[in-house]
């Protein structure tokens, strides 16, 4: 069936719904390179006014997905469930939830992406334990499903290759914000990597694409829409974005703190989401257990008997990580001491973190007494990318020891002089700029500001 | 000044304006090759569906202008007055008004379009006479210009080229009908070619680019309204298109239509569009006449003296045109029998045509009793394309002797069997459809339709 371009661009600016079959079809001609970007951008602008109706934004989800490869997971008995995050600071649920999941014998397979910009990708997170691979065969990855029990891989050229060119499109093209076209971008990358049921996790705040609790919850409607007409049960967590995560916001920093929820500890907040995702995916899966309690029950069971941590290593290990390096570092936190700046009369603190990283520790000071009122959350994530954690263009290349560890949370009283963050960097020359947009991203007041769960909501 | 083609999209998406250094930077930087189309179509799109303030549209129509040559008209003493129309069916009134201008002092120069899809174009027209060239040095343009008192050339490539570059972008994602940028496109190559003061005749009906009077009103408008921020004087002159004006569509035939009204005959309709906006463009002139009425006895003198029509042939002379042809096709329309279909009992009529094209006539019979009601024009347009009368590809050669008499005007009364338009083409394989379509494009009634004038709307 041939359609013209001009035509479905005429439509959309008209605000009339494209069918599935042309929908079909501009995504199979422009994924092969025969419709040019111009006509696209100007749909996608179209698209931008005028929205897509649920049955377009599915059939445009369904035709990105069947782009490329289609991961079959029926070699794996039962029903598959797989997380998303729609991306924050410090953001490492993934590696808690995974093993998790793992241990309680529901298997997750799950394809992840690289940082860009103000967030950081899980892969790169990964990646920071030497040796480890993230890029595996089909084989390799169903092999690692099956012995470990879970499987987070970098996602493939081939997985839903239009999702990739038009979001590479609409990046350029200041068509980006667009909750239908993001609904069905995420939703692609999940229907072709094969989950039955998803659990999402749409952030909201500073730090997030979805600033705002209104338009979180319209995005994690719509791909919850989207899963409904694709037959996929999809569940949404609404969670908030306007601090970072946890402690720690870079590379290896972020896998120690998600080995420290692991071993039971760690941030109140992050373990809170973490167990949180934890649950809902285990009451989507076979493994359901009748009620919430005994779900949360079963959760923080394996997370005490160690079984979390062990299908964690064993999947490091599978992967071709050097786990008795992380297993060492982990072992070594140790406290150590960071002196006040300026008031020499002050006590001096300790911050955890391993002998390696210490070499390269910085404080940061707080330059007024106060609270920690607010936080533009993205520009600690800019703060991180200065430091090497991140990618500001696609070729940097991340150092895996380097982030930021933050020793105060909004709400927080600070006193001047008084460190609120670690820098971790071999680049002395990025410490000034970095330390000026680090501090510049809080506000500190006198007033102490609203306390805000970290789970806003929860959509079924 | 540079900027980022990304954040000016972003702007117009939001409906922030434009400021001129932004819009002079995008131009110059798309018209050197230096923005990608993608980016420049998704910008139009935001145009299309938020729309643009004068003064924006005003930028854009000066950066359009002055992206190439632009023509220096100093040369020539007096006030230069310009007249553009937005294009119709047989619409030839450009070649009746230059000679009338000229003739009265008021010196024209005219760059005009070649014909694409159902309208056709002035220089398309010239050149049905043979040995007529359009395209001249600039010293060639300026010496006829000063010998014969007016000059109307094929536009060249180097005028407003950002313009062309924009409207082939348009034309292929659907951001054609948006008023600032048709307005923008006109009014950019107008204040390239030099005009001072310019008559717009704004077609209006289903055989023009504005269907309905309400838009053509407000494009009329946007185009007044670039006139003044940009220094030039404008009236607009709002005429009918919901049939073909006067007789003829077509090249050669319109050519001969043309001096039928500057020899002081012609249909009514035409010859009344022709004398107002000659009017218009007198009292626009350094040769205004105090009032209305002394103007329109002056156009009525020129052409009752023959002035008219000798400045006409100079022209055509000057250009290289064989005017013996022509005088002698002129002189030579005669009264041609045509019979009446099926009925043998119906008197033959005859129709004024000249020995070179009665050679490929071919009546179209009406195939019912009524009045002509109503007209899709366009659809003409198109059975005119069909006889090689027009281009419906870029690359399709015109027949210069292809077109259409139409016999019979919107209120005619019509009997089955008579004919009510004769077509010349050199092609009878496209006789059946051509014919199909053309008595598809017209509504016969038992009701007679409401009386409209051919002008509508001035607006000064």
């Amino acid at each position: 069936m041939g359609y013209r371009m001009y035509d479905l661009i005429e439509k959309k600016k008209r605000k009339d719904p494209l069918s599935e079959e042309e929908i079909r079809w501009m995504i199979r001609e422009y994924t092969e390179g025969r419709l040019p970007d111009y006509q696209m951008s100007a749909l996608m602008m179209a698209v931008w006014f005028n929205g897509m109706t649920d049955e377009e934004t599915t059939y445009l989800t369904m035709a990105m997905a069947r782009s490329g490869d289609m991961l079959d997971l029926s070699a794996i008995p039962g029903t598959k469930v797989d997380k998303h995050s729609t991306g924050g600071i410090g953001d490492k649920t993934t590696l808690v939830v995974a093993p998790i999941l793992a241990a309680l014998g529901v298997p997750t397979a799950k394809m992840s992406g690289r940082g860009l910009g103000f967030t950081g990708g899980t892969v790169d997170k990964l990646e920071s334990i030497p040796g480890l691979r993230s890029e595996f065969s089909e084989e390799e990855f169903l092999r690692i499903l099956k012995d470990v029990g879970f499987v987070d891989a970098a996602q493939t050229k081939a997985l839903a290759p239009a999702d990739k060119l038009l979001y590479a499109l609409r990046d350029v093209t200041a068509t980006v914000d667009s909750i239908p076209l993001i609904a069905s971008s995420i939703m692609s990358k999940k229907l072709a990597a094969g989950a039955d049921r998803i659990v999402l996790d749409v952030k909201c705040g500073s730090g997030a694409f979805m600033q705002d609790r209104e338009s979180a919850v319209a995005l994690a409607r719509q791909m919850i829409r989207i899963g409904d007409l694709a037959g996929r049960k999809v569940v949404a967590v609404i969670s908030d974005m306007n601090q970072p995560l946890g402690h720690a916001v870079g590379n290896l920093v972020e896998v120690l703190e998600a080995l420290e929820v692991l071993s039971g500890g760690g941030e109140e907040r992050l373990r809170t989401l973490c167990m949180e995702i934890a649950v809902e995916m285990l009451q989507l899966s076979d493994h359901a257990r009748q009620d919430r309690e005994e779900a949360k029950a079963a959760v923080e069971e394996v997370i005490r008997s160690g079984a979390a941590m062990e299908r964690c290593m064993a999947f490091y290990r599978a992967a071709g990580g050097d786990t008795e390096y992380l297993e060492k570092a982990f072992r070594n936190i140790k406290e150590y001491p960071v002196t006040m700046d300026g008031d020499e009369t002050l006590e001096a603190v300790t911050v955890p973190t391993v002998p390696i990283m210490a070499e390269t520790m910085t404080p940061v000071y707080a330059k007024e007494d106060g609270f920690l009122f607010a936080c533009d959350n993205a520009e600690v994530g800019m703060a991180s990318v200065m430091l090497g954690a991140g990618r500001a263009k696609k070729e940097d290349v991340i150092d895996p020891l380097a982030g930021i560890l933050i020793l105060k949370k909004l709400g927080d009283p600070v006193r001047k002089g008084e460190p609120i963050a670690i820098f971790f960097t071999k680049d002395e020359s990025v410490l000034p700029a970095a330390k000026e947009r680090f501090l510049a991203a809080y506000t500190i007041s006198e007033k102490k500001p609203e306390e805000t769960s970290v789970i806003l909501e929860i959509l079924r």
